[in-house]
C-alpha cells in the first residue's frame, strides 16, 4: 500500500491475491468463496487496518443482489419480440459478470403496479428496469414513491427522476426514408408497430416526419403488431396502394413481407423495395438480403445494467449515450426499374 | 360451508369473496392485498375456525414465491437461440398465472455450482429448471444434496430423482428423414448443432439413425452453432458433396441455408430440398416456405412451470409426456426435379 489514505477494498484484494469481487463476496458472508480463500482476505483485512466504511455496509447488508424486471406483456409475446432475448443477453452480460441476478416477472397490466410494489416490499431486488415505455406512463411516479432506483430504456414523455439509456428509433427510420427517396422512390409506405408501445409509435412518427421533410405526399401506413403473420397480412393490404418501396417498422416483419411480394410476383427490389428494423441475424440470410436499420439492444441491455448498478451502489448517474440506429443497405432496395 | 370436514381455504375464500390466491396472499402477509379485504379475509377465517396446517405454514413461511433458472451459457447466446424466449413465454404464463416469479442467474461455466448453491443457500428460490443438459450431466447429484425441488427439460441420462418434461426430438428428425426418402432423396446430408448439447447430438444422432433405418448410406454431417451465419457457412461445406437434400437442426440455419442455395443458384426444391426444426414464426414466411418440424418449447416451459410449483407444493410429480414433434410439410421439399 503505497498510498497515504485509508485502505481500500483494492488494497485488500490486491494483498490477498483475489480480485475485488471476491473480496466483496467474502466479506459480505456470500457462499461461492472457498473458506480457505475467505480467512485469507480477512486475514488480509485485518492486516492492512481495512473496516468497510458504515453507508458501504448499510447498504450491502440489505442488497438482494438482483434486479428487477416488470413486464405488463402477454407472456406469448415474449416469445414474439427479437429485441427481448438481445435486450436479456446483454443485461445478462453485466449481471453475470457481477455476481448478479435478474428477477422477470410478467404481470398482467391491471397487476403492473402490484408487482412493482411487491418487489419493493419483499427486498426481493435492489432496482428495477423500466422497458416498453408508454405514453403518460404512471411508473415512473410509482417507482419514485417506493424509492426504488431504476434506468429507463428511452427518455420518457414524463418527467422523470431516473437516468435513462438514450435509445432512439428515429435517425434509422429517417435513414431508410432517406435512402428510399435518393433511389427516387416518392409512394413510400410503412408497415407499422402497435401504437400503444413507444416504439411502435415513435417509429411511425419519424416515418411521416421524413417523408414529409423529404417534399413526399403520405404514403400508406397499415399498422400490424410487429409478428411474421400481422407483417404478411399489413403487406398485402398495403400493396393494394401500389406505393414502389415500403419501410417496415421491423426485421420480422420485413422478412414476411418478402415472402409475400415473391408469392404475389412482385420482384424485389425491381419492383418494390422493402427495408427493415432491427438487423436481426437473418436479415443478412433471406433473398435479397434485407436492408435494415441496425439496433443494438443487446449494448442497451449492457449499458442500462451498468448504470442500474450505479444507481444502486449510490452513484449520480446520467443519462446514457448510445449510438444512433445505422442503415445498412443490402439487396432488398434499389431504385425501380422500368417494366420490360 | 356444507362439509362435514375441516374448513379449508377454499371455504374462508367463498365466505369472503375473495380469490383462493386472495387469501393466501393475505394470510401470508404478502403485498397487493387491500386492508380492507385482508381483515375481511382474516374474518372469515375466525368465523370458520379455520387454522393453516402446519405443513402448510411451514412451507408457506418459507417460500420464496419465486423459481429459478441458472444458465451456464454465454449471454449472447441468449439472444440468438429462439427456443429461449418460447420457453421463457411459457414459463412465465404459468408463473404469472400464479404471482411467482422467476430469477434468471447466468454464468461462466465455471461457476454454475456456486450459482445453485447460492440460490438455495439465499432461499431465493423455491426450486429450479434444469435446462441445457450435458452428458453426465453433474448437476443433478448437486440439485439432490441441495434438496431444492427439480424439473428438467428432456430426461437426463445419468438417474435423476426429479421429473422431467419429456422432451424428445427423435421422432421429429425420423420425420423430416423419412419424408425425404419418400421423396426420393437417396443422399442426404445433416446440419447439425453443436453436440456438446444434448439437443445438438440427439438431433444428429436420429438423424444417422433414421438414415441407416432407410437403408441409406451415411450422408455428409457438418457441425455448426445454431447460428445464421454459421448455418450460412455449413450449408456451402455440405454442398460441396452434392446432397439432394439438407436435414438442419433449426430453422435459423436452413432459413440461411435457403438464401446460400439461392445465392449459389441452386433451386430449391427442384435441385435440393431443405427441413428445418423448430417451426420459428418465420418458417413459414421464407421463399419457398420451410419445410420443417414443429415443436412447442413455449408447452414445455409451461409444463415445466406447472410440474415444478407442484413439487415445490410437496406433490409426488410424474414425468410430463409432451406431443412429440411433427413433421410440416411446406414447399422447401420435392422429389428432384431432373435437369432442363
Amino acid at each position: 500500500m503505497t498510498r497515504s489514505e485509508r485502505p481500500t477494498i483494492v488494497d485488500v484484494a490486491r494483498a490477498a491475491g483475489v480480485s475485488k469481487g471476491t473480496v466483496s463476496f467474502a466479506l459480505n458472508g456470500r457462499p461461492g468463496v472457498a473458506e480457505e480463500t475467505r480467512q485469507r482476505i480477512l486475514d488480509a483485512a485485518r492486516d492492512l487496518g481495512w473496516t468497510p466504511s458504515h453507508q458501504a455496509r448499510a447498504l450491502s447488508v440489505s442488497r438482494a443482489f438482483a434486479v428487477g424486471l416488470v413486464l405488463a406483456r402477454e407472456p406469448e409475446l415474449l416469445g414474439a419480440d427479437p429485441f427481448f432475448p438481445a435486450f436479456i443477453a446483454g443485461v445478462e452480460r453485466t449481471l453475470s459478470d457481477r455476481g448478479q441476478a435478474l428477477v422477470l416477472q410478467v404481470v398482467p397490466e391491471a397487476q403492473e403496479e402490484a408487482g412493482y410494489r411487491r418487489l419493493a416490499a419483499d427486498g426481493r431486488v435492489d432496482g428495477v428496469f423500466l422497458l416498453d415505455l408508454r405514453v403518460a406512463d404512471p411508473r415512473i411516479a410509482l417507482l419514485a414513491e417506493l424509492g426504488l432506483p431504476a434506468v429507463s430504456i428511452a427518455r420518457p414523455e414524463v418527467p422523470s427522476p431516473f437516468p435513462a439509456v438514450l435509445v432512439d428509433d428515429r435517425p434509422g427510420i429517417a435513414a431508410a426514408v432517406g435512402h428510399l427517396v435518393e433511389l427516387g422512390h416518392t409512394t413510400i409506405a410503412h408497415v407499422a408497430g402497435p401504437s400503444h408501445f413507444l416504439h411502435g409509435r415513435v417509429r411511425r412518427q419519424a416515418f411521416e416526419q421524413a417523408v414529409k421533410d423529404a417534399g413526399l405526399r403520405p404514403g400508406p401506413v397499415v399498422e400490424a403488431d410487429f409478428s411474421a403473420a400481422g407483417g404478411a397480412r399489413a403487406t398485402r393490404e398495403v400493396l393494394v396502394h401500389k406505393p414502389t418501396a415500403i419501410v417496415y417498422a421491423n426485421d420480422l416483419m420485413a422478412i414476411a413481407g418478402l415472402s409475400v411480394a415473391s408469392e404475389l410476383g412482385v420482384v424485389v427490389p425491381a419492383q418494390l423495395s422493402i427495408t427493415g428494423f432491427d438487423n436481426t441475424d437473418l436479415a443478412a440470410y433471406v433473398s435479397p438480403p434485407l436492408t435494415t436499420v441496425r439496433t443494438d439492444p443487446y449494448l442497451w441491455g449492457r449499458a442500462a445494467a451498468d448504470a442500474l448498478l450505479a444507481s444502486i451502489e449510490g452513484g449520480t448517474v446520467d443519462d446514457v449515450p448510445v449510438p444512433a440506429a445505422q442503415l445498412v443497405v443490402r439487396a432488398s432496395t434499389s431504385p425501380m426499374l422500368p417494366a420490360v
